[in-house]
């Protein structure tokens, strides 16, 4: 083991076995260079002795440079500016005192919408339709090239081509196809099936992605990039239905717990397991500062809600809060490179009072604040009422805006209650005046539901917010797991991701009864990959089933190492199997601790295909 | 700490804080005593120091006399007889040479299905339908005889009489009925308030259980009460989509692990935290032995796979197999008290083929060692082809029938093919089989299914298994997170409950890589729980809300010591609250560690109350 520590981590524990990074260059954009993690694998070994090589499975990567062996770089200096050059040359823009980034022109916000609605396709753009495509292209051909039959190869290639991994055939119907005979344990085509998937509510998923549908995705509202022009450093993804579910972590220091190293130490720790962007919700000191760090050493967009260093500045004093102390704040969030901010506007004073006879009241941070803040004072939500001036000011940077729900339901007895939709009404209709400013929109769902009521949720989101993407916290599906808030979220979490939610907010273990430590970041991270992947695979995403086939093929031949490098956590993977077959060579073994060598299942089924049938 | 030591376990882990055991009798066989778990709260303390006490919550409880405090008995002497005389008063049972029961006319086989057919309600009817009420009628009526009107009180009581839990008015609604006015933070009709849930696929749930709609479900093969007249010890449960969701919980040694007292524990330790039943899976030495020890001290029905030892008795050689031996093995476990047992029957020579060009073939161990047999033999599965006479014995003992899924798929790209769907089909045709013979029923399901695919598997086993209970391993809803799969079988679990599967068969987190150890139980346990629960609440048992609504309750008030105690898992829920806030007064903050007293929602939407609105 490599014992070198990465502040409170070693380097093994940052690694993936048996991967590594590779690049995918742009086309339209040369200077694209779309960063994934390729994992190899061994070959498949026949009963006869003969081999066969098994394609590398390309995945998603959300580490960054932090994620190739090659980079070397560290906290203190940041990460390299990868879209500086990007960001200038669209030539919109002029620096501030102090040295940032805005718009040049109010009239020509650099935001990705305004270039979507323009028509322009962007380096950002192409490199998400790169990145959404997980490399299958070549993966593809490499299955096929292999393909002995030098009549059906090209044929086969070129069905797969055409279809590039929707709906592809299964082996069955290939062997219709002349050239296809009954092949061997290790289907070629078996690598290339998805079971083809019917989308709801009007989603579609295209065979293969292209940067023109991505900028129409972004043109439409149905999908935002969130880049701020002063986070040169993040890497472009893209959060919509009709792409891969996205997982946002949660990190930062509150009042009881603080200590910056840390925040980027949780930020790192959070990306390496798939966190696709990152919210920083400090409420303790230092936030300024705590957050610069996180920014110049993020490669995935960076999320905040303002209004917690507006009541820091406030001193905690609710009554103090007002429009020029969260308008200052959020000017000095944007120019600092948050990429996208949770703003509560949507929760009126009117609806407050519909959340007194609830179980549990009002749960979101920032909700109870705004709310506390109108009772107090008997005026309507200022976030409300400088909707404009707040859409003006991000879009003179490209932050995003995540319009918070307030009201969101904490228990399941308040599902789909009146405050909640009442609340999701008002982000329709916020979510059309933000884009109409050329700001860029997402809006944030419940909460505790029950797995019946999540459907409507995802309904009248779609409905009444115009298809802006939504993402979720959860639902948790019911409230009787404390110590098991990931599972309750994530089975909710799956549903309405499967119905067309584009990214959910992580919860870990701890949700509802303590601070997550590095354990439990790792559990609610992978956690939320997996229902995320869950329903990618039901929405059909055109290239999710890889890496499940893959998986499966290497179980099934009983190659222990590659079925454990191909899963989210490899390391946990492997320690499992250790804890009970411990010896090298148990990870050549033809059956597993579970049944034993006499009663294994797949070790006889292997048998039978032997057998003449 | 009490250090007593219960073999591996100590007496503490054993108990659930702030709980006791209860008895509810039966009315029409007053010898019935249903036991529960009652959770008593603290009071609710108001602003002005007024208190108000909160019902104790009452939940179903699987640990049988082990959960009882009072209960001083030991593993070697075994659990009283609970339905020794039930058995014995119906007059219908003759005693075998070795001591044993077994029907004393073939022609009224002494079956709960037998029984519900001829319009007998059995104590084991009435005692389910007592537990699956789990004893609303007198919280309701704690809750409501607390309420201060003299006037309204009546009226209330008769409203909540009268709906019993099922589509409970808001308290808005209420609040138009005379002497409600607007009430407190812990209004009294929100302990009571359920989501309507609208059931598919013609399931419904009644407001109340009695013993007549169990005793119709049960004759309508909708439900099965697996109790073997040989396993008095048992406490009746029931398995059925008009239910609540019941899990099972694997144990048994293997070749490579083995230890009988250690067996029983984790029986023990599986029914402590809710496994509804358990199925020996021992496929090592000594399979007689160790499942007597269970038997003897299971208060829950004992499942098993009687293909294994089986196969142990040819000394794992599959070719010497044959149905004599299965036939002997059969009776012997029937004969011993094994309460319900899975049989691959359906598995016919004809699907084989169709599992070469799987991705994973077949994972089934029962399912494996059959097509090998046939593969051998070149000769229909006996299993099948002795059917009638597979039911005459179990219907002789009362032994349920569990049709297996031999080719269920192992990977998300089997999912529902044509190896899969075809077993189904038979194991349709088999349930009317044995139906017809008095036996009781279920059909067991997948596997790694897609959540797109999973209602499809739920609707066509209804169909064409004429609504027999299907019970169901996950199914996984993807392939790619071992180290995980306790989850991603709880999201495709909840899934495929929540459309009508009436058992889930817990996935440790083990799955796939190893032998699960007392944690994963407990994990694996936990998770299938919630996930059950979850789906109670989608669709629409009466009386699942009740515990979401009191645990919701208790965290808005900051009751943190009922929280926990009425979480599912006590223990780990407050050994996590003590990780970040360790002190006991930290049990009584109204804040907690997440977000620290300033910034905490629930604190400020409490205070919101106070404000005048």
């Amino acid at each position: 083991m490599n014992r070198d520590r990465i502040g409170g981590m070693n380097a093994d524990e940052l690694k993936y076995p048996g991967s590594h990074r590779i690049y995918i260059q742009g086309k339209m954009h040369p200077q694209v260079q779309v960063s994934m993690r390729e994992i190899v694998q061994e070959d498949t070994v026949f009963p006869d002795g003969k081999t066969e090589p098994n394609a590398p499975v390309r995945v998603y990567d959300c580490s960054g440079p932090w994620g190739d062996s090659a980079y070397h770089g560290d906290e203190e200096r940041g990460l390299p500016h990868l879209r500086a050059d990007w960001i200038r040359e669209r030539g919109d823009i002029e620096v501030e005192d102090g040295g940032g980034l805005k718009a040049a022109n109010v009239t020509t916000p650099p935001t990705q919408r305004y270039y979507a609605t323009q028509g322009i396709i962007t380096p950002e753009m192409e490199y998400v339709a790169i990145r959404e495509n997980l490399g299958r292209e070549s993966v593809y051909r490499a299955v096929y090239d292999r393909f002995p039959s030098d009549k059906s190869r090209p044929e086969a290639a070129q069905m797969l081509l055409d279809e590039l991994g929707t709906g592809m055939p299964r082996p069955s119907e290939l062997e219709a196809q002349p050239g296809f005979g009954p092949t061997s344990l290790c289907s070629r085509a078996d690598l290339a099936y998805q079971h083809p998937a019917v989308l709801q509510q009007g989603s579609h998923m295209p065979a293969f992605y292209t940067p023109e549908f991505v900028r129409d995705e972004i043109a439409a509202g149905r999908a935002l990039i969130p880049v701020n022009i002063n986070h040169p450093e993040c890497e472009p993804m893209i959060i919509g239905r009709n792409f891969l579910c996205k997982v946002n972590a949660n990190i930062g220091n509150s009042a009881l717990a603080s200590d910056i190293v840390k925040e980027v130490e949780k930020l790192r720790w959070a990306i390496h397991w798939g966190a696709d962007t990152v919210m920083d919700l400090s409420t303790g000191k230092d936030i300024h500062r705590t957050r610069e760090w996180i920014l110049r050493n993020s490669p995935v967009p960076i999320g905040t809600v303002p209004m917690y260093q507006s009541l820091e500045k406030c001193s905690g004093a609710v009554a103090h809060l007002s429009w020029p102390v969260f308008r200052d704040t959020l000017i000095e969030q944007a120019r600092q490179g948050v990429d996208y901010v949770t703003v509560h506007a949507a929760l009126l004073r009117r609806f407050v009072p519909h959340t007194a006879r609830r179980a549990a009241g009002i749960v979101s941070r920032g909700g109870s604040i705004i709310a506390k803040w109108m009772m107090i004072h008997q005026q309507e939500n200022f976030l409300y009422t400088h909707w404009d001036e707040i859409c003006d000011i991000l879009a003179t940077y490209d932050v995003a805006i995540s319009i918070g729900d307030g009201l969101r339901p904490g228990a399941i007895a308040d599902a789909n209650d009146f405050a909640q939709l009442a609340e999701l009404e008002v982000q329709g209709e916020l979510t059309r005046r933000a884009w109409n400013k050329g700001v860029q929109v997402m809006n944030e769902g419940p909460g505790h539901v029950p797995m019946h009521l999540v459907p409507e949720n995802m309904r009248k989101q779609l409905e009444w917010c115009y298809e802006a993407p939504f993402y979720t916290l959860g639902p948790l599906a019911t409230d009787i797991a404390p110590g098991y808030d990931h599972i309750t979220g994530a089975i909710g979490g799956a549903l309405i991701a499967r119905r067309g939610c584009a990214m959910l907010c992580y919860v870990t273990r701890k949700e509802h009864l303590g601070l997550p430590d590095k354990e439990d970041v790792r559990e609610g991270v992978v956690t939320y990959k997996l229902a995320a992947h869950a329903a990618d695979l039901a929405k059909g995403h055109p290239g999710a089933q890889l890496r499940d086939n893959a998986l499966a093929k290497a179980r099934f031949e009983f190659r222990w190492e590659d079925q454990f490098n191909l899963s989210l956590d490899p390391h946990r993977a492997r320690e499992y199997h250790d804890l009970t077959l411990p010896h090298a060579n148990a990870k050549k073994a033809h059956f597993c601790s579970m049944c034993g060598p006499d009663f294994c299942a797949m070790k006889l089924s292997q048998e039978i295909k032997n057998l003449d049938m």
